[in-house]
């Protein structure tokens, strides 16, 4: 119904410096109330006067709450790839409106953009009207993936493993949860500012591109336990503990990309995978610890005491079996190429059950690594050969989407691809 | 495929005393074996030993942290109805299979209460597969609720009031989001808890009866603004603020029932309230607040300075208007009759948008009152001949269920209806 606004000379956005915020903000303005017009709303047939949205709503003091931390976003990578899981994320994946091109992509991560800065330093986005649920960031990121019609569009080179993963033989790949042109995971440690985050963040898009999917995701709240520790998946395992985390040594060289507009980004994997709780549940304990090669209790590998300690592929039980099994998903998913790694930042799903179901649970495992084909995907095929927990998980989504870099307070996320 | 056990020589349900918690488990649990035997499973083809279960997991030192919170499930009324709302509840409505009668009803419940009792106090569930996501209760409470049908089925009359409500002409009520037999409502602070729990009353559930609908719903996280403060909806208002709180001195007449098997129980409305964030949008602050009757930004009236200053609904604007509109909300939700009240704890959802949407969000609104017809219906009835905010808000489901009173560690939910 509304229509990506196209430059004009009308808005200005012809001149050298490109549009301003506020003009961009007018154009949308301008398509929503053509659509309250329509409506026939009596009440809405006057645009929202500036002070309607700019009154600073006054604030309940939050000092000191984890409502008021704020994560910046500014930097050179984008903040929530490296940020400390929050308890919430939201990943929506957008199509383009067949009529956006570069300079419409221009405008639109430059209202992205903005409303990112703002939001995530816990004030209202432009026109937000809403304001007040922007007052309580609880480290709030956002995201930008851009798919590989975006980066066509913007008349780039398309990177070659910017394009759907190889088929899988354990792929139930269904559309409705797969690809996408753009993508924006919103995550904060509340489910309120997640929501009124992509919704902000949806509503100036609306123009540009349309919803594909939405995926919510959760792990633990923040605060209820030891931070830093590792999430727990709804098979109950301990998941994420052997896991490059920004921390290590080597970080730097398997996440971030180091040439062309790529620079200081990365890419995203993302896979929807169900999770068969209910023939999870027919196995026993031991069944479910030799699934992995390591134990539920705690999550140390079958051969050690704590979570973190090194497992040891080569040790044999007292007849002769290899203490971790050889089917194992720890043993499976480790490769002798060091090179082969990934950085897993993986969030909970638990949507209704459909008729006839008792649960539709799983992950939404997300990998960032410089490159999928050369990092993610030989993993994926081994496990795909073999892997005993491929019994219990179906990958049902796929996606995969370039990470720009990060921006600066007179930029905009993308910059590195579009120019001003 | 499976069928709610019977009582049987076999299992001893006979007996004067009951049958044993572990006699009820292995009940179900045979079940269970059937099906993994049916699907064929190896690793499944022997039930899980007591040790697998029963094992404590060396708990993850959560002394002092929001995760080791918990709240006491027995006592006079079932917890859940009056302790702060949590972050997140799941609402979970089950219709009974054909074949289950008063005893095994009383099975049910017996089971279910067990689950309840280890569940809300960072136990694992008796044969919980999960244990490890068990000990992080952050204000677990579980709060059952019985339909029309499930009292039928007790051989007890049903009272007036448990019926769907009268019809209103708001209505657009969709049967996947109404009525039931049985209602689950799971609330916690943490949503890997609420997962895990409901998870585990629903297998504990299955042999009995089967899902009907289920409803997700969020509040601001728990600790991200000050305690008591009053939950935002995702309009942006400031909800919950006039509601005969637990320590008002009527709360115990308007709240509590005080006869006949429900003594210390109560009734719950849920009604599932889509709200068009779209159409919303598209309304001024100033035409929002007058659609309550309430400031945005404190939720004070219109008439007042703070959130909890008395509405002067007789206050006249320069010109001789009412400051709150005659059709303004919080007017027409008011009584003269103060009997005409009801406890609120709404929780807003939010769920994926479909094909061509941009939000699908709303509100779980839930009241609970000593008798629904006679203090939530003349309300509902009043706001649905005139309510500005029906411009903007659909009632798409809607359930009425009887809440039996609480129970004690020798007792059951439901004993009162059930017996032992
Ligand atoms: C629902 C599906 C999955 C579940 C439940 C799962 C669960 C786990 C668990 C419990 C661990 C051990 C703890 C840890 O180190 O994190 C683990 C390790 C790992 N997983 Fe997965 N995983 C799943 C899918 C995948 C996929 C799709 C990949 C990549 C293709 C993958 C790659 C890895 C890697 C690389 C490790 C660390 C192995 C090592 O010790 O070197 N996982 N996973
Ligand atoms: C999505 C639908 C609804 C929204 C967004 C909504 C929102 C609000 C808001 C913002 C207030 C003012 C703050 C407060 O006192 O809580 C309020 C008050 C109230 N609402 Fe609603 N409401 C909704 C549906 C309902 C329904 C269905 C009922 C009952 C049939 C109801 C009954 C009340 C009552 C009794 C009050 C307090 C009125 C007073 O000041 O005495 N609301 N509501």
């Amino acid at each position: 119904m509304t229509r990506a606004p196209r430059s004009s000379a009308r808005n200005g956005s012809g001149d050298a410096a490109g549009p301003s915020r506020r003009q961009l903000l007018i154009g949308g303005a301008v398509a929503g109330w053509g659509a309250a017009l329509a409506l026939g709303l009596d009440n809405a047939a006057r645009p929202p006067s500036s002070s309607d949205t700019s009154s600073a709503p006054p604030a309940q003091d939050i000092t000191g709450l984890r409502g008021s931390a704020v994560v910046p976003c500014h930097g050179e990578h984008q903040a929530g790839v490296t940020v400390a899981p929050q308890a919430r994320s939201t990943f929506t994946s957008l199509d383009l409106r067949d009529e956006v091109d570069a300079d419409a992509l221009r405008r639109l991560l430059r209202i992205l953009s903005s409303d990112i800065e703002r939001l995530t330093s816990g004030r209202a986005a432009l026109a937000d009207m809403e304001p007040e649920l922007a007052l309580t960031p609880s480290r709030l990121t956002v995201t930008l993936g851009f798919g590989p019609r975006l980066v066509q569009r913007a008349g780039a080179p398309v990177p070659g493993w910017l394009a759907p993963l190889p088929a899988f033989g354990v792929d139930r790949l269904l559309p409705q949860w797969s690809d996408g042109d753009l993508l924006l995971e919103v995550a904060s440690d509340d489910p309120v500012t997640v929501t009124h985050a992509t919704r902000m963040l949806l509503k100036n898009a609306r123009a540009f591109a349309t919803i594909r999917w939405q995926q919510h995701g959760f792990r633990h709240a923040y605060g209820a336990r030891p931070d830093g520790a590792t999430m727990r998946n709804l098979f109950g395992q301990v998941d994420g503990t052997v896991n490059p985390a920004p921390s290590t040594a080597d970080f730097d060289d398997l996440v971030w990309i180091r040439e062309g507009w790529l620079t200081g980004g990365t890419s995203l994997v993302i896979r929807r995978i169900a999770m068969d709780l209910e023939r999870w549940d027919l196995l026993g304990r031991d069944g479910r610890e030799q699934a992995v090669g390591r134990r539920l209790a705690d999550g140390a590998p079958l051969t050690g005491d704590g979570e973190h300690d090194e497992p040891d592929f080569a040790a044999r039980d007292g007849i002769g079996f290899p203490v971790i099994p050889m089917e194992a998903h720890i043993r499976r998913a480790r490769s002798a190429d060091t090179g082969q790694r990934f950085y897993r930042r993986a969030y909970n799903y638990d949507d209704p059950p459909g008729p006839g179901e008792t649960s539709r649970s799983g992950l939404i495992f997300t990998a960032f690594q410089a490159d999928p084909l050369a990092q993610f995907a030989p993993v994926q095929r081994r496990l795909d050969e073999l892997d005993l927990l491929n019994e219990w998980t179906t990958p049902i989504g796929s996606a995969v989407f370039a990470i720009p870099p990060g921006f600066t307070a007179d930029g905009f996320v993308g910059q590195t691809l579009l120019g001003r």
